[in-house]
């Protein structure tokens, strides 16, 4: 990869590689610059720092957001927040009060910086390569370990050009180019591959808007989606008071790409994400008419001031239909001290918007819930079936300006059709070259002898972290599930009001697991102990939560057999001691019935350090047949897998083995 | 009453009494003109119209919030909002879109009117008084029945006047005049009381000011708080742009009360209640330090645009204290369009406040609640046991100018002593002369042709109304509780986001219920069947939800007993056929065990007609003992328990008997 053109992702591989050769399929290590977490996934990294032994962390930056579990039905969410604000104060991290905003705008606000690389415990951490970062979501223990100043261990992703050429049209935004993808390429489209994006079309996006598409690179299955860092991003850091972090980064003349693909902005047309996936893109044309219920600006992936200030002009001297709750959740408290100063705040109320506190709220299924069937447009990056908090919801993905327009119809309505009909040119948006900055509500790391006498304060619902047997020799146990492809972490840990408030309290949280495929599964785990589980294509995809893999395999869950993973969980499994093997002929899924008596034997030896061969065999004692199967995991993931996890795996080793880390942390 | 002077309370209750004799202690009825409902309680309500088969509402404007239910955590919230507006949209009534705003000051906004009285299916209807009006809080039932047409019955209460003199200092506002009343009196101060606000004092408080005071009369017990329509009045309703509906209502000259009262404002001082009552009233200074993690503003305790404008300038340029959460529940859409408006969301943002959706929220346990133990300060009316959502909460009731004081130095703060440190003149609030009045989401009722046409939508959470049987002449039992005094509704038929969702559902509440005292209460109650509970005095304050005589009658509670009991719930009980009887010997409470054995025989002879005495005989199978005592009921009252409530009353009946109402409704 050295030596010739390099492209903006290639650049910031080589900058950070540690270890491996970036040849794609093969695990390569980069050094971690900066992580984040926010509060569903953060309580439990904490919880590993401490397993860990960690004194303070590592990085040049490392952000503790609480932005998910905001509505506060008891106590357990303020004991969440209490439990993370000491933790960052002990560990040397920053820490984003509640109501500060959504982690992904407002890492970008504050922390961004091009050329950086960035770990964050959740799936959306992809965003910030709008900036010219090189950034990943990861299970929870990958960011403590980069916290630890471990490097973040990866199979080398394809490189996918994408050049962007053209201008967007009129109601034409930026979430309409990443649904074009999606529509294009489905939900496992840049599973294993980076996105860069380049060529001419860029110069009319500006850095929020490659927010928006970098972000839903999560719903393509990337690693990672990157941006070239240009005046683009130099403007968005000048408005933000911070042009000095400012470094140019573009690719090299006649630098190359694994995928080639282009999008003429100029041809897009607003389009929309049908129930219930984010890669079921159809144009908005084609579902105009259906009545909907509600409409929901806001997430991450549609977090600018642009995106709310396009919704307020359009409402600006209308009102919501009758019938339809239009809502508004604003990313930060910073994007809302702009709208409010433009004006904007003030139309969206007079519209009938209900303004809601800064933060992720129903995109991630915490409050918001529309009535069973009632259809729901969001500007949200997912859809997948009762992730709304709904069993029975019918959830649509689209831009701010069809949401909007659809909420003032009470139908989904092409923004074009709309602005016709209302003889309404599209709004100029006067947007402050400088931004609201306001970083009171972000404490800064504590000086370390003043961290160190950090006690942390630890509500009754923070379990400890169990303990994790090692995998035996021989694994046989029945098959609980057998299921199809794209079964996503919400359906196997839902997030959502009611277990939510639970990711800090395993063996509760654990009362939820996969109970949306079968809501006696948690049961059957604990009475069959040992077992597997069945699955199709892209498994676990969508939201990085490790609570997918952990508290299965506190039930008892030790292999997986599937046609395919999605990235993160993979890795999940593999930090948490669940062997994850893939189908040899996928045809073989279907010969395997729920209640199978599976075994797999020799497993200390098949996967052993010095062990070329990737491929087992599994045996249905129930059938008499045998399956051949195989794994993709690296010799460093299969001793961990021996192990029972990470955690154990480290806890039995004198030194990490990594000469960067161990030096002066202690295990508790 | 009539030919001499009268007081406000005497004029209103004079010009709508259409039966009885307005001495203290008498049962009379009055004629309802306007009726409210919130979604907590009105599910229900819509639920009893259809079983009185009630075709259009008779009363001059019934209104159907949507106020409580709004965070959805899943579709039942949104399946109700769905239901509610149908049954709105079918039966006549007027339809306020969540998001709208709380009840009370929407309804004072665009409703309320001098001399008219009013009935709602919540405790705190009463602070519409503020206008001049009758305004009283009652159970679904009741007010089911005045939109049928029927009058209301109650107790004819004490008139009691209170005097106001002076003019209230500085850093000092109408939250701790109520709080006053409420360090005097405690929280059965007014129970079978009007209080009857008067004096000179007065021109010194708007109307929003007397909405404070009105509002948590509720708290005092009192059966409604009456101001006179006066200039602030019509100033008020100018703002409103109705001035047309001003009347000029005041005491005349010699008129008296049954009790009397003064409090000097000039000499008042910031107050508050500590945990856990209302009534533990104490100035701030005597609390001043206590570490805070949460303030509060908003509710129908502090609705005004002056408590959040003032909230504002307190907290412009200024930051909340670390650790601390200040959170601002606009108490409507209109005033949060107003205060936007004046910049004082702006200065509220930019401080650190979480600005939430107009709602209820935290203020019956929906959201926001406090870490276990942390101090939250809240503006709110009450601060029952738990009724934060978290079990073992420290909750606080003050101004919102204490709230915002004890916010940004992160402890319970005197206002005074906090403006002194920061050399802050008090406020001079510009108020617009003209409020934003905004009338886009109350949704007018259809005409009659039309309604007539329209389907409920019911959702599946949403269940038929239970049968009820008739009172058997013996009711022989278990006591399955044996409670202190002040129980509350809340205690009985908890709030907060995880009950209020089934509000709807009655046999799924049931399992809440009483579960604060008692987890194993439901399970109990189900094993036992018919039982009775034994408690202290003023049993059932607080909240007027019906729910909390409805669930313990479905799990088989036919008796309580008690000291005493609160005004709405004891009228709820009555309604769905639980007799309610008070000790003549209070002792008689202590001699009860829980599981002893009690019985009563001969109850259709001794709750007959033709019945004078009030005396009954309890006998306790267990102890052998007899304990006298009696009961409060009005011989239309025991029909109804006889028949197992008023439903099942008017089922059996071939007429209602009320000649105003029985005409052109059918039964289904």
């Amino acid at each position: 990869m050295s030596g010739g053109p390099m492209s903006v992702a290639q650049r910031l591989i080589a900058e950070h590689l540690v270890d491996g050769r970036t040849v794609p399929g093969e695990e390569i290590a980069l050094r971690v610059d900066q992580t984040l977490t926010q509060d569903a996934t953060g309580t439990l990294v904490m919880q590993e720092l401490e397993a860990l032994g960690l004194d303070r962390v590592r990085t040049e930056v490392s952000v503790q957001y609480v932005d998910h579990n905001i509505l506060q039905a008891d106590e357990r969410n303020a004991e969440d927040h209490a439990f993370l604000r000491s933790a960052a104060r002990r560990f040397g991290l920053w820490y984003s009060k509640p109501g500060n905003g959504v982690s992904h705008p407002t890492h970008m606000q504050h922390f961004g910086r091009p050329g950086r690389t960035l770990v964050g415990s959740d799936s959306h951490t992809c965003a910030a390569g709008a900036l010219g970062m090189l950034a990943i979501g990861t299970g929870g223990l990958d960011v403590a370990l980069a916290m630890a100043g471990e490097p973040l261990h990866l199979t080398m992703p394809q490189l996918w050009g994408v050049r962007l050429t053209g201008t967007l049209p009129p109601w034409v935004s930026a979430k309409d180019v990443i649904l074009e993808l999606l529509r294009r390429h489905g939900v496992k489209g840049g599973v294993n591959r980076i996105l860069e994006y380049h060529g001419p079309g860029l110069g009319g996006l500006s850095a929020m808007d490659r927010h928006v598409i970098a972000n839903m690179g999560a719903e393509l299955g990337a690693t990672a989606s990157v941006f070239p860092a240009d005046e683009a991003v130099r403007d968005f850091l000048r408005a933000q008071g911070r042009e000095q972090d400012f470094h140019r980064i573009v690719a090299d003349d006649g630098a190359g790409y694994d995928v080639a693909e282009e999008i003429d902005l100029s041809a897009l047309e607003p389009l929309i994400a049908r129930p219930h996936s984010p890669g079921d893109v159809v144009p908005v044309r084609e579902a105009a008419g259906t009545p909907i219920g509600q409409a929901v600006i806001g997430s991450s992936a549609n977090p600018g001031l642009r995106d709310f200030a396009v919704a307020a002009a359009m409402a600006a001297g209308r009102q919501s239909a009758p019938g339809v709750s239009l809502d508004i959740n604003p990313s930060s408290r910073e994007i809302l001290q702009d709208l409010t100063r433009l004006g904007g705040t003030f139309q969206l109320i007079a519209a009938g918007a209900r303004i809601h506190q800064a933060g992720c709220l129903g995109c991630i299924g915490m409050g918001q819930a529309p009535a069973s069937g009632q259809h729901s447009l969001r500007t949200f990056p997912r859809n997948f079936p009762g992730r709304s908090g709904t069993a029975d919801d019918s959830v649509w993905l689209c831009s701010p300006e069809t949401a909007t327009a659809s909420a003032l119809t009470g139908a989904i309505t092409d923004p074009r059709d709309w602005a016709a009909g209302e003889r309404m040119e599209p709004p100029r948006l006067d947007l402050p070259a400088r931004a609201s900055v306001n970083d009171a509500m972000l404490e800064a790391p504590l000086p370390p002898e003043q961290a160190a006498e950090v006690e942390l304060v630890r509500g009754a619902n923070i379990s400890a972290l169990p303990d994790l047997d090692p995998l035996p020799d021989t694994v046989s146990g029945p098959v609980l599930l057998t299921m199809g492809d794209n079964v996503s972490t919400d359906e196997i840990s839902p997030a959502g009001a009611r277990a939510l408030p639970y990711r800090s309290n395993l063996p509760k949280l654990a009362d939820f697991t996969l109970t949306r495929i079968d809501p006696e599964y948690p049961d059957r785990a604990r009475k069959a102990g040992t077992h597997l589980l069945v699955a199709g294509e892209n498994y676990g995809q969508g939201s990085s939560r490790e609570h997918a893999a952990i508290t299965p395999r506190l039930l008892g869950l030790r292999v997986v057999l599937a046609k395919s993973f999605a990235r993160i969980h993979w890795q999940n499994l593999a930090n948490f001691g669940v062997l994850a093997l893939e189908f040899a002929d996928p045809e073989d899924h279907g010969r395997i019935s729920r209640g199978d008596e599976l075994c797999l034997e020799h497993l200390h030896e098949q996967l052993g350090a010095d062990r070329d061969s990737r491929e087992l065999v599994v045996h249905n004692t129930t059938t008499g047949d045998d399956y051949p199967v195989r794994h993709r995991l690296s010799p460093r993931q299969r001793a961990n897998v021996l192990a029972g996890g990470v955690i154990p795996a480290l806890a039995g080793q004198p030194s990490r083995g990594q000469g960067t880390s161990a030096q002066g942390t202690s295990r508790r």
